[in-house]
């Protein structure tokens, strides 16, 4: 009787191997012979799976933000709403080996993609996540009347984008200098900055 | 008579060069042959100057440094003092066509530091000046009396820390979603966030 494979899954097993090795080595180990060998595959086989890098690398890139999402989707988000908020953002930053492993391998990515166009469509993807994100957090604070009525809402959205992606990238650089402690802290102080004294702590 | 060939000028030419070929093709492109090529030099000449890749690049970084750096004592800082402090941290961001090269091709180096530790000097020293330069900013806002006395200085330093170098990266990414203007609209909103209400015009 043939074996019978889950196409599916053994891609993204591939692509998990693949991810290992882009984080210890770089993207310039990222090669078929060293992709195979950690998913314990022949080289054969994963050619199956995956015809070019680029096409690796663009499921890669997906999987990283399946992941993100999958987290989103398990968030229990019921207040209170301050600290809601607080929590669409942190899902964006390396709090946890998970997401250090994940926003690591990304700047490979992001590198990358500054000369290879094709994988601008996840980073693309990724980034309007974040915008996206940033705006929930600045929309919810207002509907929820806890934001201070004179904020630049436009220029709100645009300052979190920056600070969350500055931050991801600072500890992932220097994780001694930027703790996650620290991280939580300034994203948890910026966010009450934007809300009337009384409401954040409600 | 043999030819005389200014050693130090040689490495810089050699080095220009590499950044041209990293901006067009990425950290994957900055092999021997093709930064001979770009720079008009033989493979084995270009060994002569460079004896290993990590040496290449370290010398790339370096030269993006003193690049910051010149511009830095190019500046006259002659006040008004908010000016002043403006100019200071637009010096970290792509606001031209030069800064915007050397950004993205900072990039490059800092994912690929996550993997070579040996890098990491440069991206460390670099990372230094920003920092210095963040605490500067602050330090001085509050020296001249402009700052708002409540401030928790340690947490501004890091958030403007976090906010610049969040610009730079979302300006190389997507030029169009945030173009420079943008960039100094919000450096110039946020830095006046930080001053008394009378003092930031003045």
């Amino acid at each position: 009787m043939p074996k019978i494979v889950d196409h599916d899954k053994q891609r993204q097993w591939v692509a998990e191997a693949a991810l290992r090795v882009i984080q210890r080595g770089g993207l310039e180990k990222a090669t078929v012979r060293n992709i195979a060998e950690e998913a314990g595959l022949s080289v054969g086989s994963l050619r199956h799976y995956f015809t070019s890098q680029a096409e690796l690398l663009t499921f890669c890139m997906k999987l990283i933000i399946e992941r993100i999402e999958e987290r989103f989707s398990s968030l229990s988000l019921n207040g209170p709403v301050f600290e809601d908020v607080k929590q669409v953002l942190m899902q964006f930053l390396p709090m946890d080996e998970d997401r250090t492993m994940e926003m690591e391998v990304w700047m490979s990515f992001v590198a990358k993609a500054l000369v290879y166009p094709e994988l601008r469509i996840m980073t693309d993807h990724m980034y309007d996540g974040l915008t996206k994100a940033c705006h929930y957090v600045v929309d919810t604070l207002v509907a929820h009347k806890l934001a201070k009525p004179e904020l630049d809402l436009e220029y709100e959205k645009e300052r979190i984008y920056a600070l969350v992606d500055g931050l991801a990238i600072h500890h992932i650089m220097r994780p001694q200098q930027l703790p996650t402690e620290k991280i939580e802290r300034i994203i948890d102080q910026h966010l009450r900055s934007l809300c009337l004294d009384d409401k954040a702590m409600a």
